[in-house]
């Protein structure tokens, strides 16, 4: 799709603009009716929070893989049963599992004192009792990467990079690159150990945890996040001269551990085999409780839902909501939902998924076919009471669905505003209080217009750019 | 001082608008000139930032008695004779020794999760592993006071009550009060331990460290402070049913340890046996480094001193600072001060301390004689450029100044802006990046005009109200 975009980039723009090339469709006045009745009833939502506060509540902090994951499975089973989903059902899968046991680390020598990390998903464990290194600090991944061969014998290499804020999350693509590649490139320079800046935009004693890879591998070496402040300390004593570090991580991994997605749905009508998915992820990391990271997500994407399946008639095509499981440790869920699916992701007319914390949605982006950009138009001009304005056509899906994007599914990114996300994202402080109850309405809102509207009108989100368009 | 002024209310309105009983003294032209060259120099001042860093970044946390705040007094006398202050001597004292071994709680049942808690200062030992108890919420000390004997045997009792935020400060002194007296009121109705949710404003998985009582006695009990997020999760939990918690407290306590207070002078001229005591304290609690509480306070008297020290022509009276050892677990320093120099409490014509922070000074209170409330006025006056506004008469002097302010010195109360100050007091978070340095700068230019004026002016703020004002 993206190829396609780069081909006919001129008629991209023109379809971009549509009141110029090709007039909006004329939305149903009686579907933009429901769709606007949903809207309002999402505002008021209460369903969703409460949703969100039993999970974080009852389940907390629920690892991939862990049993508090598998709790949270039969949670969800109950709470979609009583909320009278016609359809709810676990898809079972299983993960390489990996869970820390504990993490100290301190400044030793002349300046002894405490420093706060966590350790890295995949991080190996140190040798019993902790080691002992001087730490070399690199301002980038790139500078350790270019660090010679054996330069970091018997060291611990520390990434001290600063993470950028930013409304749309762009910052964190460019700061995660250390998480991920930091113990890889310490061990190609010698070293014993990796630490990194957490990635985060706060300065707070809350370190970040978070994968080393997408993967779910197993990293080679012991890794860990200082919280802000402690990287901050640590590049002031390194100001000051050499610093050694007592650091002892032990973690523990196992080969395989039982994980699954649970999913729900609300059946259509006359084109009931035609799949509108909604999603989020319902395992989080362990030190917090995933309040924004990400029940905050499934309660959008459930109460969006469940506003449709109360409705005395039901959309044409099927609801498909997919809590997904084991999306931090590696987007175990999401690659299995594609793959038990291949045979009917061509059924899949529209994927969205609420996954960036609960912050008010402001921006509409989508993945559609060029010619299907009128219905975005459409769809937007509906949400616009709700204070999202239009996007651009380069959504290819979150987490969890970006696979399906990559697999031609159409895809709505309705974006939450993500200014303070990455301060609380991965950290203990992802907790329910954090989360603005008007602005999740907002978000539920949202969804339910937005998935409404994708079940109930028939459109072909993949539709391509018709030839009497090019060549306007 | 408190007798008198009630004794004088009438008088005292007429003083406290010495505009219209009496008019300001007219402040000599050069004194005034100089306090105001001064403040321009303490809103340039570097040396204050840089003392608060380096002890926060070189000793970090120090807490009272330990290893580190034994370093944190030779650290001091390398500064300040490194700041060319003419004389730098400590004063020793001991006192009882308590620290924090381990400390974890969690959920048992149905729901389990750990919980983020910090044992409180003088917190008895749970037996080893831990104990298993039920947890009985209350919502004021006041109503764990009124449970009858016996009635919380074999449970935990959890005081549940918030902390307002208040810019003078004024909501710690009320949520305070179910930290010191938690452990023995739970202990009088028969309980195993106490949870108190913190005593802070903030809503951080950072719990809030503290004594349990002002004279550092041992509490009764296994106590601690739950994160504020942690004390929600509770009280959430404890809606649904009954809640089990797992609490494992071990400390370690010692019947003497070394402390002491660290004192610096700038010796006076033609009135040096009198005494202008500015203040701070040097140790902290073990958790963050100590930077708002109250490396920051030590930091702006000195840098105050310093740029006094540093005229040409030093002022008439002594100036004397004091960083007190061991404030936090007992007020102890402050004590021994007291104690130690009780003959010459008569020579100390006032006393100021900086620990509440480093947030900027909006106000200026005394707690002088009636007759020499113009004497504030015009300190207010020279001081009013930097924002700040006439207090009452009603200072006492804070934690270790109190002392003083009780045996009749005078007390002049530079008062910071201290809504965000609970947020951080007692927690992991308080550390050198909170502090912002334009605030911090004005608390060392309106410490340096404030001391030099007492210094060099010969005001007596013990003035009492002269007979013919009472006339008026």
């Amino acid at each position: 799709m993206m190829k396609t975009l780069a081909h006919l980039t001129f008629a991209g723009l023109l379809a971009a603009a549509p009141a110029m090339a090709d007039p909006a469709p004329v939305l149903d006045p009686e579907i933009r009716a429901q769709a606007e009745a949903l809207m309002a009833a999402g505002l008021a939502d209460d369903v969703g929070l409460e949703f969100t506060e039993s999970l974080t509540t009852e389940i907390g902090p629920r690892l991939a893989g862990s049993d508090a994951e598998w709790r949270a499975r039969q949670w969800a089973m109950i709470k979609l049963k009583d909320l009278n989903f016609q359809q709810a059902y676990i898809e079972s899968f299983n993960i390489p599992y990996w869970e820390r046991v504990t993490e100290t680390a301190s400044v030793v020598g002349d300046n002894p004192q405490p420093l706060l990390i966590t350790a890295l998903g995949g991080s190996t464990s140190t040798a019993k009792g902790g080691i002992d290194a001087e730490i070399v600090r690199f301002t980038s991944l790139a500078d350790l990467k270019s660090a010679p061969a054996d330069s970091l014998k018997g060291k611990i290499a520390f990434i001290d990079e600063p993470m950028v804020r930013s409304q749309d999350g762009s910052g964190y693509g460019a700061a995660v690159a250390k998480r991920s590649g930091c113990a890889a490139a310490a061990a190609s320079a010698g070293a014993e150990a990796c630490l990194i800046r957490s990635v985060g935009t706060d300065s707070h004693r809350l370190p970040h945890a978070g994968g080393m890879s997408r993967e779910g591998a197993l990293g080679v070496l012991p890794a860990a996040a200082l919280a802000a402040p402690d990287a901050d300390q640590l590049a002031r004593l390194l100001q000051r001269g050499p610093v050694k570090v007592h650091l002892d991580i032990q973690a523990r991994t196992s080969a395989s551990a039982a994980s699954g997605n649970v999913i729900a749905e609300v059946e259509g009508t006359s084109l009931k085999d035609e799949i509108v998915l909604i999603g989020c992820h319902l395992d989080s990391w362990d030190l917090g409780t995933g309040a924004i990271d990400d029940a905050a997500g499934c309660g959008i994407v459930v109460a969006a839902a469940r506003l449709i399946q109360a409705l005395p008639a039901k959309p044409k095509r099927t609801i498909r909501v997919v809590l997904y499981g084991s999306e931090e440790v590696g987007l175990f869920g999401g690659k299995a939902y594609a793959a038990a699916h291949a045979d009917d992701l061509g059924k899949h007319v529209l994927a969205a998924e609420s996954d960036f914390g609960a912050g008010r949605i402001w921006r509409l982006r989508t993945g559609f076919g060029e010619g299907a950009l009128p219905y975005a138009e459409a769809m937007q001009d509906v949400l616009a009471p709700l204070g999202i304005i239009p996007g651009n056509n380069t959504a290819t899906g979150g987490s969890d669905i970006g696979v399906l994007g990559a697999a031609g599914v159409p895809i709505a990114s309705p974006d939450q505003d993500g200014t303070d996300y990455f301060d609380l994202h991965h950290t203990a402080d992802d907790t329910f209080d954090k989360i603005d109850p008007d602005a999740f309405r907002q978000n539920v809102a949202a969804y339910a217009a937005l998935t409404y509207l994708a079940a109930e009108t028939g459109w072909d989100f993949r539709k391509p750019v018709e030839p009497e368009t090019i060549d306007n």
